[in-house]
C-alpha cells in the first residue's frame, strides 16, 4: 500500500513579461506561471506525483489557495483505490459538496483539480514504471471506461457506447506504439507569430521554423486587421502555401465582428480560426463554424474550455472543427479522456493546446492516448508545441522533425526542476 | 472627490450545516458563507461600500484571495470615476489581463469580482442618499447604458437596441415606483421543503407558509423519485391547486434523466423544474424544456449561471422560461443589468435566486429595477425569499404578505452589522 502522506503547494512564476514572449491580443504581458502541487507518499523510495496548473501571474495565489482547499479530499487516501477507480477517485475530489459551489466544475477551483488529479496520474505511472501515455494506452476498454465520471455525459455518450468505441480501437495498438516511437507525434508550432514581435523577428523564426521541419504554423491575430494582413502576406511569402497555417484571435471578437474579420483574412487560407469569441460561447462559435465553413475555415477552441460540458455541447452543435484539450484547465486527465472519446466519437480531431509552463510535457500523453487507444489517428491531428521554458523540466519533451517523440521516463512528465522552483518561487509584494 | 483609500476582506461562515438548513440534493452540509469586502475611501465621513460573495463553506477563503487579487484594480481609484462610467470601470476590473486567464468570467475570480462591484454600487447609493434600486431606476437610458459592457453581446443585444428598449420603459415609471413602494415585490418562498426536513416539518412549514399570505412556494426534489411525490402529495394538501409551486432538483440529473423524473412527478403541476441538470448546459437546458414544454412545465436555471454569454445563450436557445439572476455569481450589478436586458428582449421573465447569506437583501433591488425601469411589470416574475440570516444585516429585507417591500435606507442593502462580522468570523484549523 502507498498512502499519501501530505501535500505541498508551491506558487511559481517565470518573469516573461518583459520580453513579451506568449503575447497575444488579449494577454498583453504574462508572466507565465505555475500552481505547483506535490503529493507525498509513505513510499520508502521517496515516490511522489507532481502536477501544476498553469497561470499567466497574478491569481496564481488563487489557484495555490485553491488546491490547498483539496487538502482534506486526497491527503491519508491510497495510490491502490485511485488506481482501483480513477474515475471515482476523480469523482470523489471533484464532489466536495461545499467546494463544488464556487465552481462548479470551472474556474480557480477546477484548474486546482487539474493539478491534484495529474498529480496522481504522474504518481500512478512511476509506481507502474511507465510513462503516463503507455499505461493508459495499455489499459483494457473495461479499464478506461473506470476511468471516466459519465455525470452529465449521458446525451452524448454513454459508458456502453465508449466501450464500443475502445474495444473497435484494440486492432492495431502494438503497430501504433511502435510507430509512434519511431516516428513521434504531430506537432505545430506558435513560436513565430506572437502580435509582440517585430517583423524581421516574425520572417526570421518563420525560416527557422521552416528549417526545423515544421509543416503547421500558428500565429496571433486580431488586435488590428491591417497589422494581421501585413504579418500574414510575410510568413506566407516565408512558409509558402503547402505548409499549413492557423490563425488565433485569443477571444477578442463579438460573434459577426469575427466572421466579418475572417472573411479578410480568408485569402491567406487559414486552415483554423482559434478562439475567434468567449470560449464560454458554444452558440456563437456555431454561428462563426457556419458563416465561415464554405471559405474552408474550421473553427477551434477549447483551451480555456472549462469542462467536459462545455465540450459536449460545441461537439453537438457542430461549433468546431477541431478540439483543443489542455492539460490543466479541466479536471486533469480524467476528464480530458472523457473529453476526447466524445471527440472521436463525433468524428472531431483533438489538436491539443499547449505552451506556457509545462503544458507541452503534459498533453503530449493524452494526444498519443488519443492516437493509439482512442481515435487510432494522427490524421489532421497536431499538437501545439512552444519552445519555452521545457529546461525546467525533469522530463522535458522532444521534438524532432516537427513532432513531439514520446515521452520514455516513468511519469506524467509534470516533475519540475527543484532548482527552477526554488529560483523562480514567488514571492508575495 | 471620494477616493477608494483601501480594502479589507473578511471570510465570514455560519454553521448552518448543523441545522440541515439549506440541505438539498447537491448541497448535503453547507455552512453558509461570506467572503465579505469592505471598500473604504477618504471621505471624513466614513464612508465606505460593503459587497460580497456567497459560498457554502469550504473554498469561501479561496474567493477572498481572489477579492484580494483585485486590490490594485480598485484601490486608489475615485467614486466619480465609477460614476462617471459604470461599465467601462466595470470592464477595466474584469479585464486584468493576468487574472482573466483563471476565469475568464467565471468561477472563484469572478465572484470576486461581483463582490467588489457590489461593494461600488453600495458606495454609490450611500452616497447618493438612495437605496439602489431607487438610484438605478432614475438613471435615463443613456446612464442606465453607460453601466453595460457588452462584449461578447452583439449577436444578441446592441447598446442601441438597449436604449430601445429602456426608452419604451420611461412612460409610467413614476407610478411603478408609487405601486412598487405601496404593495411591494412579488416573492416566493422555499422555507418549507428543503430536502433534510421530516415530513411533519414540511407540512407544518406549508401550513404557516399559506397563513402568512404566500402564493408561490419551491421544494427541493431528486435525491429519491419515491420520496419526491410523497412529499409533493403532502405539499399540493397543504397548499391547494391555486397557488404556484416548484421544484428544484439543484442539478442532480443528466439530461434524459431530468426529462423522464418530472414526467413523474408532472401530476403535481409543477410551474417550473429548476437546475434540472448542469448548470452549464445550454443544449441540455434546451432539451428539456422542449420535453417539458407539452407538460406545461417550465425550465428555470442561473443561480450557478456563470456570466452574461451563459444567459445569452439560454436566451437564444429558449431554453429557460424563467432567468434566474443571482447577486453574487456573476460580475455583480452591471452584469445582472446586462442579463436583464437581453431577458426583457427575449421576453423571459426575470425570477432572482436568493438565500444564503444577504442574497435576498442584495437581489430584492435589481427585481425592483426590472419592474420600474426594464421589462416595467411583474407579471409571472417572483423573487425568491429564505427565511435565514437576516438579523446580520443593517437594512434587513422586508416581507409582508409574500411580497418584497422596497428598501428605504441609503445603499445596496450589502452592509452586514459589525458584531455579527466579528462572531462569525472563520479561524482556520
Amino acid at each position: 500500500m502507498t498512502r499519501i502522506s501530505r501535500m505541498t503547494v508551491e506558487d511559481i512564476r517565470f518573469p516573461t513579461s518583459q520580453h513579451l514572449d506568449g503575447s497575444d491580443a488579449m494577454n498583453l504581458d504574462p508572466d507565465y506561471s505555475s500552481a505547483y502541487v506535490v503529493l507525498h507518499t509513505d513510499n520508502s523510495q521517496g515516490l511522489a506525483g507532481h502536477g501544476s496548473a498553469f497561470t499567466i501571474g497574478r491569481g496564481n495565489n488563487v489557484v495555490c489557495e485553491a488546491i490547498r482547499a483539496h487538502e482534506h479530499l486526497v491527503v491519508g487516501r491510497t495510490l491502490e483505490e485511485f488506481i482501483c477507480s480513477p474515475g471515482e477517485f476523480w469523482r470523489s475530489l471533484n464532489g466536495d459538496s461545499q467546494l463544488r459551489w464556487i465552481g462548479p466544475d470551472k474556474g480557480a477551483v477546477h484548474m486546482a483539480l487539474a493539478a491534484v488529479v495529474n498529480a496522481l496520474w504522474d504518481l500512478y505511472a512511476k509506481a507502474a514504471g511507465l510513462p503516463l501515455w503507455q499505461l493508459i494506452s495499455g489499459f483494457t476498454p473495461e479499464q478506461f471506461v473506470r476511468c471516466i465520471d459519465f455525470r452529465y455525459l449521458a446525451d452524448a455518450l454513454t459508458a456502453e457506447e465508449a466501450l464500443d468505441l475502445l474495444a473497435r480501437c484494440e486492432s492495431g495498438k502494438s503497430d501504433r506504439i511502435e510507430r509512434l516511437q519511431r516516428e513521434g507525434y504531430p506537432a505545430y508550432t506558435t513560436s513565430a507569430g506572437w502580435l509582440g514581435y517585430p517583423d524581421d523577428k516574425i520572417r526570421r523564426l518563420c525560416r527557422q521554423a521552416v528549417a526545423e521541419g515544421w509543416t503547421h504554423i500558428k500565429i496571433k491575430v486580431g488586435r488590428d486587421l491591417q497589422d494581421d494582413l501585413r504579418r500574414l502576406q510575410i510568413i506566407r511569402e516565408e512558409i509558402g502555401w503547402d505548409r499549413k497555417l492557423m490563425v488565433d484571435a485569443n477571444q477578442v471578437w463579438d460573434v459577426p465582428q469575427a466572421i466579418r474579420w475572417m472573411q479578410e483574412l480568408a485569402p491567406f487560407k487559414p486552415w483554423w480560426i482559434e478562439e475567434p469569441t468567449s470560449p464560454d460561447d458554444v452558440l456563437g462559435h456555431a454561428a462563426i463554424a457556419r458563416a465561415l465553413d464554405p471559405l474552408g475555415i474550421g473553427v477551434a477552441t477549447g483551451e480555456h474550455g472549462m469542462n467536459r460540458v462545455l465540450f459536449k455541447q460545441l461537439l453537438q452543435a457542430r461549433a468546431i472543427s477541431f478540439c483543443q484539450i489542455d492539460s490543466c484547465r479541466v479536471g486533469g486527465v480524467n476528464e480530458n479522456l472523457a473529453i476526447m472519446l466524445m471527440a472521436a466519437k463525433f468524428g472531431v480531431p483533438v489538436c491539443p493546446h499547449a505552451g506556457g509552463v509545462g503544458l507541452c510535457e503534459f498533453v503530449q500523453h493524452l494526444s498519443m492516448v488519443d492516437y493509439v487507444a482512442i481515435s487510432g489517428t494522427w490524421d489532421n491531428r497536431v499538437c501545439e508545441f512552444v519552445d519555452h521554458l521545457h529546461e525546467h523540466f525533469v522530463d522535458p519533451c522532444r521534438i524532432r522533425q516537427g513532432r513531439y517523440l514520446a515521452p520514455q521516463l516513468p511519469g506524467h512528465s509534470t516533475e519540475m526542476r527543484l532548482e527552477s522552483r526554488r529560483q523562480f518561487a514567488f514571492q508575495r509584494g
